[in-house]
């Protein structure tokens, strides 16, 4: 039986993503619960061209690799590193994204090259391949684009944005880190009442 | 014994308020949890001038009756009317209050003063105090001050935001209109499970 997938976006920048993403390795490691990693930019979705968030005219996909500024060309080159690491497979993309994340939001480390090779190596991805398919800068943009698009229908507007099997879509941010796969369970369970609930809830948002 | 109090910041400009003033006199009704209507205006928070939520210069308490656009004069007339009926004791609050939103938001009307006193006369006020209350402008509007100040504070930026006797505090959106009380019961603890989980989490808002 295989269940069916929800899918994660996340953004390299973000730390909420970061939290996102390592709650989902607790739970599809597990609780056998499984995840599809997609991409939404921030950048892209902050852009001032971008007035309508559900129909960008701005792509992060179609800029240049040195154009922008720091963020938009971190998280680009994070983004294409990411889908560089995918076609090594889906442990290799979880590998990656995780020792990427790790590498930017627990030890502080800027997403350089350096930093994306020291990720690759940690990850254990076949270096030789991964600088192959780095170099393939066509393919990697056309999917992220694929992910970019889709995060766009969707409305996507921040990280991690969780969409259910269900359909239903929400942002959920959280400040402590979860490796416990009860309270992984538990947290999980409580995004799904709350998405799933009879009142309809939109939001819950505390004030800042 | 008494419960602690929740308070219940509100706007009678707002769908989401009515539906969170319903939900919570259901649950003061059928299960004795005790909660306090509090004012926060949207107009204010949304106000150009009101650059940091937390320290406004704009106060709507400060405009003159007449000033500003609609929802501005609106808003100030139904938040100081509503100051008028809670001199009456808390269950005049209740009563004009949700008078007053059902008036707006499951009729369609106005808040001009018919819609006023028709919700007066809805929750049984006594009518002449009524009107003697609401021409004492000045101490209505040291009362509804009190609330803006607080809100402020807090950082409340939309309603309803309800805080608990935790001290835990979030705005709380949601679409469908809910009078029973086993299912207002089941929100209210998803709610406080949200707001008390140990992920430490600050929001969840779908994509619209």
């Amino acid at each position: 039986m295989t269940l069916p997938t929800t899918d994660l976006y996340l953004d390299f920048l973000c730390p909420f993503a970061w939290r996102g993403v390592e709650l989902a390795d607790v739970l599809r490691r597990e609780r056998g619960l499984p995840f599809h990693l997609r991409h939404f930019s921030l950048v892209q979705g902050n852009h001032p061209e971008n007035v309508d968030r559900k129909a960008p005219t701005w792509w992060l996909h179609e800029q240049a690799a040195e154009a922008g500024n720091a963020p938009q060309q971190t998280s680009l080159r994070a983004f294409l590193a990411a889908q560089a690491a995918a076609r090594q497979g889906e442990e290799a993309a979880w590998a990656f994204t995780l020792a990427l994340f790790r590498a930017r939001h627990e030890r502080n480390a800027e997403l350089n090259s350096a930093t994306i090779n020291g990720a690759a190596q940690e990850a254990r991805l076949d270096l030789t391949r991964f600088a192959a398919d780095l170099a393939n800068d066509r393919e990697l943009r056309e999917r992220l684009a694929a992910d970019l698009r889709d995060a766009a229908v969707l409305g996507v507007f921040g990280t991690p944005t969780f969409v259910l099997p269900s359909g239903n879509a929400a942002y959920l941010r959280f400040s402590r880190l979860i490796r416990d796969p009860e309270k992984a369970q538990a947290v999980w369970e409580l995004y799904g009442s709350v998405l799933h609930s009879e009142a309809g809830i939109e939001t819950i948002k505390r004030p800042r």
